[in-house]
Formats: structure tokens, C-alpha cells, sequence
């Protein structure tokens, strides 16, 4: 069986499904709240997740048992990549951030009863959630070993103190996973464990959205304190001390799947800016027609191209169990780049149109930015990267006579 | 007398003072308003202007005769750079665009009336001014040939009618230079003429405030619609017809002022990044020991370091009446992008952090990126550019025997 | 079956095997030229073309019935990425430009006749080819309309005359494809029609070897005179007049297979770099941890990846005959600009050795660079797909309600 | 006295005067030796400096003791980017690298009777010189604390061991400026000493010219091998354990006049590329009028504008006795890799002719790229810009109240 690209009839067919669901009906919600999820309520998100519901595309990443359309990565990407092209396409489709990776790990590791309470009503759309593992100054950031929010063990079970800060998705969400330290210190790695955590628990405390350069992901990014918060033995994850282990588990796929999102989004833009290049009258012909914007236009589709080859490669490496860590990495670093160069050339053709409100790229030039720098900033990764190439390369030269 | 770079004391002196002005007063004030001018009044213009006459540091850029310190374009370049630290700075000593370039055009050209009544109450910050060119597609914009607003004439004067887009500065602005056609057809370059026209002239409207991603102009872009006015002769600025050529009396200057204005904000981008560098741990360091950290510093250096060379070349060329056309227009380019890429490895090595509010980044992020569209694209100006490369190999080619 | 990236056991066993043959035969004769073919004879070709016989790695591309492999796009882009880790890999598997191109044209367009003269013994390695399209200026070059060589009608055949330039493996190869006008004007495009020519007819001068940047191709690149050469009707390869059309039956998968191999040697590039970073120690430390080196050796990892999934997405377009000059402009234009990035950034990494002749890097560096231009510049790769985006949007906005 | 970029008429004239001599004599014996000094012999340098005398533009940066021109940095800025539009220009007017920096230090740091000995030859260019401080791996290189040569105190002087590489100039020079231990160990900084030596020492051997990307510096790049060579007390330059403080001496105005020379190459290149854009046709018009070749051209004249400013700029602190170690670097970093992107460009730009010897782009672009290596790879460079930026950043933390 040779190498194939092909995702199928079947998928194809959910692809169309999407394309037709976010042209008709997320694109004018989205363009009615200028891309914002700031003013968008909850009925926002039930008005298009009904939507995708009956466009029989919701939550197609999420096993059948559980209400979803049982996907793998591969299959994945080119849906996601199509929900993207609406900021509140993934929203629609129950696939958006966190909630997507925080349902893959659940799959993975919760207990049935885990599953049946966190799971199942996330799956369908009747709760968000969201992950709770960055710190703000000095703890958990780019360097996770920094941990400092702490489970002390009591005779019940778990006290979980600690702050948490760019939670995304944490106001209103109906209960979070949260990393605390179980062992070690900061700066030491030591021990880490997932909590799931009622968001209803005394002590759960939302302290403010922050502001960002990003406005459209539902619930914002907050800053959380957690006070004393008691939880019996069954919020542990997976199990003791394997937190850092999981939050790999669920950063490989998370990101990747960020990686398909953001690149119908880059897509969008790209069409917008091929719309309006095709269109738009300058210097006694039109627009698309000077060389140097033929050349941003061309460099758009290059980076659109290499960025979804690369997102199937490592889909297919995740799908098969291959060690996907460098993929992910590369991927995700060379996609977020990508992306942000597709939106600002796209927005640079679009002229003094670009930079307005009139038209929706001064949205996604805003959207696009962070994804630099969340799941990793691409200088982390880079390190990851380069680390690795260093240790193979001494081992080729140690295998050498 | 051989090249030099020192200002000379009375300008470093006058910098200085700009510096503490802007520390002390200015940001503080920016901060307080998140850096967008839309819910700042003109008490808070007034407020930072008084602070700046106070501390002698008012209106460097205009003649003495009106009120300034009368510094030529080299002089400017250190003063304007303090200024642009702050995004309200420039506002603070009246040298903010569009009413800086709109002084040094009136200076240029305006009658001895036409000062007394425009020049000298803007000089002195009675009232803020706009300069109405850009028009909406299919009208002027990049291609200044496709001017579509019309001047009549009429037994009284003139009638002038059209659409006029991204004013900046237009809201509540005392006056406007309207730029409008004279004779020829749109897309035929022909003649246009600029008028002066008083902002509360019947049929002068301000249709409304243009949504955009940058957000610190005072007045912001506005759309305006021109709607039967009317006008004397002596609203003429300078001769009839010869609008566009004056245009670029205005542009030399005033891209350059812009590129010294945007240097201070991106070298205020640049310290807080190299600040935060300076103190945040990582990875069992500081951040600013990490290679790729240090890289990002190094880049933004050499960048602030060549566009400031570049704009102080640019500023001789001008002080000395050389042809100005080609160096303002390699000097606006290099730093527009230079700028925006020094405000992006700030955001990067500021993480979390940068994209949020809690730092000055995101905003400034918004505010840098139109500049590379404003006053020109980078792509028009690299034409231009260009084409005269190419007439000068032509012409040396030429001349070979 | 879903989207998959293994090229299965045969072709892993056979990139294996290449893989030896590279290390342990191809590479110490490579290096004992210094990667130049200019002192390199016929008996070196045979050397390496046996020595690929005996692995059972000759040919891999060419069909079975003429002593080949066999392999379709898919399977030949391991293989031939593994004989491009050498400058002579490509020559040993018999699959180096332009012979390789030129086998695959004549299996789809030549005559069984034709087969047997050109292709049973070209395939074999008896004999070298070349292709002669390109002329000297004011000729045909990126812009094919430009073609001066003409073929005129006689009663025996046709008669040709023209001069071509940059002819790749022209020196003591055995036969050429020859484009020449047989219709219209230089600048119309008119009609091209495709000659096999022997290299020793009467008439067909090899006027001198091009010195350029690049040395490693058997036969360099050569400029050749076509004076009244006399070929007979069986000399038409394919059709009258369909030379163009052919010539992107050719390019589409020459342009990847250039791809293929030129991935072998940034791989190799990037090796010789990591093994340097990861021995070498500097400023107390091993290279290899400085965090700007790391960066270095982690953008040429991810230049390599993009490289190697967007040639495997291409191939599967050419294999499944999906229209596939969008997608071969897209890959050409990025491999070529990726392989010279990562050939760039290994030399830097190993500084004063890289510049050197002691490390393979400068041969490596100088052989890459034409690479952007051969094959058409990435100038007018981007132009055409531009051009293509432009038209895209206009049929988008037509199918719009 | 405002900033002021005329170099005022004397160096006008000064400037034309070389140029002249660059196109009449100097670029004619360039051509003839395809840019290559592997060739060309010491009588070709002495007709080069013979016609450079003839047209008193010989020396320029020599004191006038000396007998030369006695140019500060800023008047040796045009000088020099004229002579160095030809790869033989900086040798002709004995401006060319080591040679110049060498006569630098001398005057800064020599004795009078060693200023006779060894300045005065040199300044009239009866001979060559080198400066040997890079050595093999694990030797001093990027890092020079790694120094491992020796100078022993015997009796009577000093007894130089170890192993030289990469000394330009070696071959056929008349002395060498030798770095050499004199206290601490490798790795350690330690003390070094320069020495004075004669090439013709007992001890001082040349092993080998190393094969090189760049080919146009007169006595290439050498190894050597010094063995027991016995120097007395009188050949120490300046003062003991101070060798490393010197070596900044040197290469802060060294770097310098790179810049400037390469400067000169860079616009020879854009210059052979605008001419070739302006006068090639293809695809119905002018390849000039193309939009994608005029960005090219664009982006090299901004380059070169750039690199051009921020020399003079270094100059003038040069020049002032300002501390330069940070201009320095910048300038040299952005100048190095402007001038590799300009000839890189400008080779794209003509294509097919640009890879072949038929230009001189193809030697161009060989000779400039290790300039981004030697004196400071672009890494050290900003690893130390990098450092000083957070260094200042603490103070100014720390002066906060």
C-alpha cells in the first residue's frame, strides 16, 4: 500500500458538510460579533452547535460511544481546517480549544465514572471546561518545571492552592483540569498531578478575564485563584505523579489540532485577499496583476500547502503510534509561522481595507498572533527541537567504526 | 567639515527634556487609557500639550514665527523619537500626524492670511487639522491618478463634492486640505488642487469613525462625505492644480517624521522586552542568557540603529534640498518594517505576557502594523524605487562609450 | 484507506540499500574529486553505475521493460532523496538530470522504434543525454515563447538551425532532445516541435563547456550550435508542433525529482552541521548548546520535513494524474528555497571550516544555488501561481449568488 | 554644528578619482583573472598599487608620516566602497585586509623603530603582511580564550609553538603579527602577547594554502606551523598579556573597513543587476518593468542605503574615540548579511547568465558569503550585542526609583 493522500469519499463528504455549514451559518454570526466572543452568550454557542448538529459534523473528533464521529487525526485535519475558517467554526463543531484536547485526554485516561460525569456532557455540548496548568510569574509557563500550585494529601483527599493564569475557555466553563504539584519543588520537575475540578467547588475562585490581543475564543483567558480547594481521591487523572507525562499526551494532538484550526483561518485570509486582489482597479489595471502582489499571493499558497502536508505527516505519526514529540514540535512551530505570515500578507494586500473593521482581517491578524507563542512559543520548541538533532548526531557518530 | 552625527547640546538638551516629559507625564496618561485615543478627550490633549509647553518641549517642528522652536528636519529627528515613546507624546508637543505635516505644508505655501487663519491656531494647538486625499475604491488611494472628488468652478468660487476615507484626525477637527480634482478624469493623473475648508462649512460631513486596528490617533480615520461646498478663491492652498505635486512637498517630510516618531515606539517595544529579559527566570536562567532570546535583542538593535541612520540621512537630504523622493521612500519602507518587526520579537520574548493587556505590547502591536501601509505600501514604494533604478542603469548605460 | 505516509517494506529495503551504497562507494569517490565532475571521466560514471547494479539499485524510475525499477513518483522520492546525499548519488542510480527527465519523456511520448535506438540504451547507462531547449539571449529561457531554433521542412525531413545554451550534460552525451519552432515567431508562441538528434550528426557542434557556479553534473552544462542539421521524419518526438505541451509533461516531474535529490544533499548539509555542533566546543560548552545554533539546526530540521511532505503530496498528485502544475510550481519553488536555506545555515554553523574545502559544505553551497533559477526561476513559479490565484477567486466570486 | 553627511570636496574628488581608477585599470585585470587571486601574481599587484600611486589615491587611511593620505573613518568610508566595487580595488590602492587593519595597529601600538621596520614597508606596499591569531580546532577561533599558542621566555627572548589557520594573506607575506600565550591556559582568557616575526624565521613554516569558498585575496588563506621560532624582547608589539585588548583595537576599525569594501562589491552587483533588468526583455516587455524584479531591486538599494548610513555612523564614533564595541558589532552583523541578501538578489535577478562565468556574479557571490564568518561570525556578534542590551537594561531597572 503505497503512500496515499486520499482522505475518502467519507470524509470528503464531511468536509462539504462543513464548507456549506460555516458559509451559511457561522461566517454571518461570527461577522455580527465582529469576531468577538466578548458580547457572544451561551446562546451563541447552543444556536451553533444546533447548527452543526443537524449539519450532522459535530464534535467529529470524539468517539462514537460518547456522541461524536469518531475521527482520527487524519481524518481530522482537513474538518478542522475547514471549521477554522470561521473564528467560531471549531466553537460550532465542539472541537474548539481547550475543550477538544481536554475531551482526547479524557478518552485516554479517565475512569468510566470520570468519563460519565466530565466526558459525556462535554462531548455534547452541555458544558465547557477548560485546562488549568499555566502560572503566572514565577510559575509553570514555558518551562513547566516551575510548578508551584500545590495538592497537599488530607485525610479526605486532596487541597489544592495555587494561581492560575491565561486559563482560556475558564469563565463560565462547568469544571477545569487542573495541574498541581504532588512532589518536588519548583524549578525541581518532580511530580505533577491532573485534578478535575468542579468549577463549582468552594474555592474556586474566577479573578478576571485578561485582556488580549485575542478575542475570540469563548470564555476568554482568565486568571483563576484556587483556595483551599478540597477534592476526594477520585479528581486524581490518570494517576499520581504522572501529570507532566499526560500534559504530553494531550499537547501532542492539542497542538496539532491547533495547527489544522488556525490554518483555515489562514486560508480565509488568503481568500480574502486573492477576492480582493482579483477585483480591486490600481495603476491602470488590476491589483492581482502587479508582480509584487502576485508574489504575496503566491507565497500565501506555498505556506498554506507546506503547512497541511505537514499537519497529515504528523497526524499520521500520531495515528500510528510513531514517536511524534519532534513532529509535533516541527509542526507546530513552522505552522504558527505560517499562519501569521499568510494573515499579515493577506492584510497587506487588502490595503488601508486590511487595517478596518470593513473587512474581517484586522479580526484575524489579532487572532492569529498568540498562536506563536501558545502551546510552546516556537523558541521553545526550537530548543526542543535542536536538542534532539544534537543527541542524534552523537549517536550516528558513536555508531560509526 | 567632515560628516558628523552629534546634535549638538541644545538638542540633546531639548531631548532630554522630552524624555522626562514622557516618563513623567505622558505615559502615565497613555497607560491610563490603555493607549487607544477613543475614550480620550481633548481635555486629555490639552492636559498633555500644557505639560509640554511647560516644559519647553511645544511644537519643535514650526517656525518660530508661530511659536515653535524651529528646528529643521535632522533636529527634529532625536526630538520626535523621544516623543514617539509614548503613543500620546506626539500629540503632547503638537507634532502628531496629520497635523504636523499639515503645518509644514501651510508653512510651505499657505498666504500670509491663510497662516494667520490656519497655521497659527494649529501651531499653537488651539485646533487639530486633517488632510482629506484618500478617497474609498474605486477612488484615490496608492494611485493618487484615480482622484474622483471634484472642484466646480463657480461664479463665487468653487463646489466641491466627493468621498473622502481614513481621513486621519478628521473627528472633531477644526479644518480639513481637501484634495480634489481641477481637470483631467480619474485615472488620468490631470490636475487637482487642495482648498481649505473650515470643518463646520454646510455640507462638510463626518459620516462616521472607521473601526481599526490601531487605535492612538487622536480623531482617529474617518469617512467623510463633501456634499455641494462651497468655497472662495482663497481657499486655494498654493496654485490651482499643481495639488499633487504638493502632495509630495507634504509626503517627504511627513513619511519621514512618521518613521522618527514610530523609531520611539518601537525602541520603548524593544526595552520592555529587554527588561523583561533582564529579570524573568527560565530554564534554570535568566531569559536574556538564553541564546535565541539574545538573538531576538540583537535584532532589534540593529534594527533601531539602521532606521536611525537611515531617517537622519534622510533628514540631510531634505535640510539640503536634495531630490528626496528616492531616499524618503527607501527610509519609509526599511523602517516601517523594521519597526513592526522589532514591536513583533518584543511580543515574542514577552510571551503570555505580551499578548496581553498587562503590557504595553498588544497594544502597540495594533498600532505599528498600518504603518506599513499608511503613507504608502512598502509594495509602492519598492516600485518606485525600483522603476528609478532602472531609468539610472538606463541612463549610465547610456552614457558608456 | 485512509491518508498514509509508509512507503511499505520493498521501498524502505530499497532506500536501505541506496543508503550503503551512498556511504560506503559514492561518497569517498565524490570526495576524492572534491564533488566536481570537471576532472571526472567516463570510467568514473561506469564505476558508480556498477557498483549500483550490484546493489540492485540501478534505475529505479525506469520501467521494468527497459531494465528499471519500476518505481512511480511515491516510491522513487526516498530513493532518490538517498542517492542525492552524494553529488554523484543520483549519477550512480542512473537518475541524475537530465538524462533521468528524459527517460521518463520518452517512455510516455517516443515510438517503439524510438524506445529502442534512445531509451533501452540510455536507461542502461550507455550512453548520456541532454536536452536542449534553452538558448542565449534574446531565446527562449523562463519565457518558452521566446524559442529562435528553428526546423525547417525539407523533402527528406527537417532541417535545423539555432543555438542553445545551458545545456545540461551536453558534453559527450549521445544523443539530445532538440525544441525547435515550427510555426510562428519568436514571442507568439506558435508551434514547437521535439528532435531526437544525434549528437554526432553533421552539424551538431559542441561550441564550449559554460563555467558556472555549479560543477558536479557529468557534462556540465554546454552551449552547442545547430548548424543545418539534417534529421529524418522519425526524429519527431510525439507529435508536430506539441513541443510545448510536452516539455510540462517532462517539467512537471523533473522539477520533483530535482526536488528528491536536492533534499538528499541539504539532509546530508544538515548533518554534517548537526555532527559539528554536536563535537565542537565553544565559549566552555559544546556548540551544539548555544541557543542560536540550536535554532539554526532546528529551522533546517523543519525545512527538511516541509520539503519532504509537500514532494510526497506532489507525487501522489503526478501518480494519480490529478492536474499537477500548480502543486509542482508550489514544491519547486519552496524545495529550492529551503534546500539553499538549510545548505546556508550548515556553513555558517561550521564557520571557517564550512567556507573551506576541508568540509564538503562550500562544494554543496555553490552546487544548491542555481537551483532557484534551473527549472524556472522561483520568480516565475510565483508569477504563475499567482496568476492561477487570481483566477480562482474570480471563478469564486462568479459562482456567487 | 547640526549632523551633516558631506564629506566635503577634497574626498569628493578623492572618491571619483578612485572610481575612475577601478573602471579603467583595475576592473579590466580583475576580469582577466575571473575575480581570482589563485593566479594572479606579485606583479600584478604591484601594477595595480603602481596605477593607484599614478592617480594619488594610494594609502588613504596611512598618516601622512608614512606616506599616505591620512584619511579619519569617515573620509575612508566613500574611498574605500569605490575601491572595493572591484575584488582588486582594496589591493590596489594597499587598502586590502589584513594589511590594512595590521598598519592600523601599528601606528596605534608599534615602536618607532618598529614603525620603521615594519609599518613603513608595508604602507608603500613593498610587502605583505598577516595577522595570525586563529587557530585549529580546539584552538582560538570564535572564542579566542581557547588560544593555545605558546611564546616561552627563554634567555635571550621568546619562543613562539603552535599551529595557525585560516591567516589571510600568509602566503608570500613579509611578516606576521603572531598572538601567543604568554600567561593562563586554553579556555582560561589569560594573557596573550602579539609578537612581531619575520616570515623568513627559522621555525616559521607555511603548511599549506587552504582551499576556499573565496578566492580574491591576495595570499589566501593559509595554515602555518610555528616551531620553536626564537624572538627577542624587541618584538613584542605594545606591551606583555595585553595581545587580546590589542586585537579589539584592531578589530573594531577593521570590521569597519570590511563594511565599506564590501559595500563597494554589494553595489557592483546591484548595479550589473539593474542593468541586466533594465535592458533584458522577456514576456513582451522589460525584465526591469516586471514587479517582482523590481522588489529585488528595491530591496538591494535599501540595503545598500542602510549598510551605507550605519557605517558612517560607526565611523564617526570610530573617529570620536566614542566606545565603538557595540556599533561595531552592529554594523558588521546587518552590513555582512545586507551585502550576501544584495549579491544574492542581483545574481536571481540574472539568472542562468548569473550562475555561469559570464558575469562576475558567480565570483561574487563565492567571495562575499564567508564575510558573514570571518571577524566574527553573525552569532558572537549578536550573542554580544545580545549581552550588552540586558547588561544596559539592569541599570537602568536598578536606577529606578
Amino acid at each position: 500500500m503505497p503512500v496515499q493522500f486520499d482522505p475518502g469519499p467519507a470524509v470528503t463528504e464531511l468536509v462539504r458538510r462543513t464548507e456549506h455549514l460555516i458559509q451559511d451559518v457561522v461566517l454571518p454570526i461570527e461577522l455580527a460579533h465582529q469576531g468577538s466572543a466578548h458580547d457572544a452568550s451561551e446562546d451563541v454557542r447552543r444556536q451553533l452547535q444546533d447548527a452543526a448538529r443537524e449539519a450532522k459534523v459535530f464534535a467529529p473528533h470524539v468517539d462514537t460511544e460518547f456522541g461524536g464521529l469518531g475521527l482520527d487525526m487524519r481524518d481530522r485535519a482537513p474538518v478542522f481546517e475547514a471549521a477554522g475558517y470561521s473564528l467560531f467554526g471549531p466553537l460550532a463543531l465542539n472541537c474548539a480549544a481547550p475543550d477538544e484536547g481536554n475531551m482526547h485526554l479524557l478518552e485516554k485516561i479517565a475512569t468510566s465514572q470520570q468519563k460519565e460525569r466530565f466526558l459525556r456532557p462535554l462531548a455534547a455540548g452541555d458544558v465547557r471546561s477548560c485546562f488549568a496548568m499555566t502560572e503566572p510569574v514565577p510559575g509553570a509557563g514555558s518551562d513547566p518545571s516551575a510548578l508551584a500550585t500545590t495538592a497537599q494529601r488530607t485525610s479526605a483527599g486532596w487541597l489544592l492552592n495555587g494561581r492560575k493564569w491565561f486559563i482560556t475557555g475558564a469563565h463560565n466553563a462547568g469544571f477545569a483540569i487542573v495541574m498541581a504539584r504532588t512532589s518536588g519543588e519548583p524549578g525541581s520537575r518532580g511530580g505533577a498531578t491532573m485534578f478535575l475540578v468542579d468549577a463549582g467547588a468552594p474555592g474556586f475562585q474566577h479573578v478576571r478575564n485578561i485582556d488580549t490581543l485575542d478575542e475570540s475564543m469563548f470564555g476568554g483567558h482568565s486568571e483563576l485563584a484556587l483556595d483551599n480547594i478540597e477534592v476526594g481521591h477520585d479528581a486524581i487523572l490518570g494517576e499520581l505523579d504522572r501529570g507532566f507525562e499526560y500534559a504530553q499526551v494531550r499537547l501532542g494532538p492539542a497542538r496539532t489540532t491547533h495547527c489544522m484550526r488556525w490554518l483555515g483561518t489562514a486560508r480565509r485570509a488568503a481568500d480574502l485577499a486573492a477576492e480582493r486582489a482579483a477585483t480591486r482597479q490600481a495603476f491602470g489595471g488590476r491589483l492581482g496583476d502587479l508582480g509584487m502582489v502576485q508574489q504575496l499571493l503566491a507565497d500565501n499558497e506555498i505556506d498554506i500547502e507546506a503547512s497541511r502536508t505537514l499537519i497529515l505527516k504528523t497526524c499520521w505519526d500520531l495515528d500510528t503510534g510513531a514517536p511524534a514529540g519532534h513532529i509535533t514540535s516541527i509542526t507546530k512551530t513552522f505552522v504558527a509561522e505560517a499562519v501569521n505570515r499568510v494573515v499579515d500578507r493577506a492584510l497587506q494586500i487588502c490595503g488601508a481595507l486590511g487595517v478596518s473593521g470593513d473587512a474581517a482581517l484586522s479580526r484575524l491578524y489579532r487572532e492569529v498572533r498568540p498562536f506563536r507563542i501558545y502551546d510552546g512559543p516556537s523558541e521553545t520548541h526550537r530548543w526542543s527541537i535542536g536538542r534532539r538533532i544534537v543527541r542524534r548526531a552523537l549517536t550516528r557518530l558513536e555508531a560509526r567504526p
